[in-house]
């Protein structure tokens, strides 16, 4: 999608996001999604994700062309073999990504144009808590820092503003900072 | 990492993991991590984060020798162009790698020889909240389904019990499922 025309801004169609949430009110059974991957284990702390598949709108996608991969693994000093980012440093990625894809659309629908959005990520970590060597530490990060430098036609009041509103509708960072029940099962068949 | 000893259970080297594990019970202030991501916007939905560089063990990490990419995006239907997964996708695939290298690794401790760990993650999110549209439901997913299936060289109940310790070890499960405090900072300069 290259196309450029008044609808579009910082890459996003309005008049179809506009349109989409028009559609969405007016049809709130449409907002039902499910998104899923498959992971399989490859060796040591090698393993593998394949996502394709998801629930939308109503109907299962037909849209997605191919399937994405993504390989985890652990560096040496976690006894791994660096097959791919580790677990945590993915988690660092959805927080990112889903971060930055909200103040785009934010922007975008409150007329900014954006010339830059940077971040970079940090998550503190006590490992002695994930290797089971002491109970008090947690396993995962104890706190999470995101820097966002974000630069666009707008006042840095205003660039603030759509971070802070895309902060507050963030999927990932919902998930991350007040956490999601998750069900797990186990078969051996 | 091919070679095959008495020590390597699982693609794991045991003995180091025991060394790992007896080194920090001795120096706690070694179990101090610190992992990163870099992001970047390209356009639109499409955001690119590198990964490389973290702090491990009283100091930062030398043996990367690469960075690794990871390119998110949204389908169409969420007004991208499919560039990568989407980060609420990434989420389930950092839930799932850590959960499957921790089943690994207490397999591993555990004298037990897996054969195959396979799992498959769903999400469940009504999108009115990442929208904006409602107010009424959260943004991320209002819960995960996880199904593993695992086989190896023990019983069924055995396994059942080296999930459910990977479980309580995973620090993305924890984080996923407790939440972690995140800390935003904004400038555009």
């Amino acid at each position: 999608m290259s196309v450029v025309t008044d609808t579009m801004r910082n890459g996003v169609d309005t008049e179809k996001m506009f349109a989409t949430l028009d559609l969405i009110k007016a049809r709130p059974e449409l907002a039902r999604f499910q998104f899923r991957a498959a992971n399989r284990w490859i060796e040591g702390a090698h393993n593998r994700s394949t996502i394709r598949g998801f629930y939308a709108a109503g109907g299962e996608d037909t849209t997605r062309s191919e399937e994405f991969r993504l390989d985890a693994g652990e560096p040496g000093i976690l006894l791994g073999s660096d097959t791919g980012p580790n677990p945590a440093e993915y988690l660092l990625h959805a927080l990112a990504a889903c971060l930055t894809t909200s103040i785009v659309y934010v922007a975008a629908a409150r007329k900014v144009e954006l010339s830059s959005v940077e971040s970079t990520l940090t998550g503190e970590m006590d490992v002695r808590g994930a290797l089971g060597v002491d109970e008090e530490p947690r396993n995962g990060f104890e706190r999470i820092g995101v820097s966002f430098r974000v630069t666009g036609n707008a006042p840095a009041e205003k660039l603030r503003e759509v971070v802070e509103r895309a902060r507050k509708r963030s999927a990932v960072y919902d998930m991350v900072t007040n956490g999601v029940p998750v069900a797990v099962e186990v078969s051996s068949d």
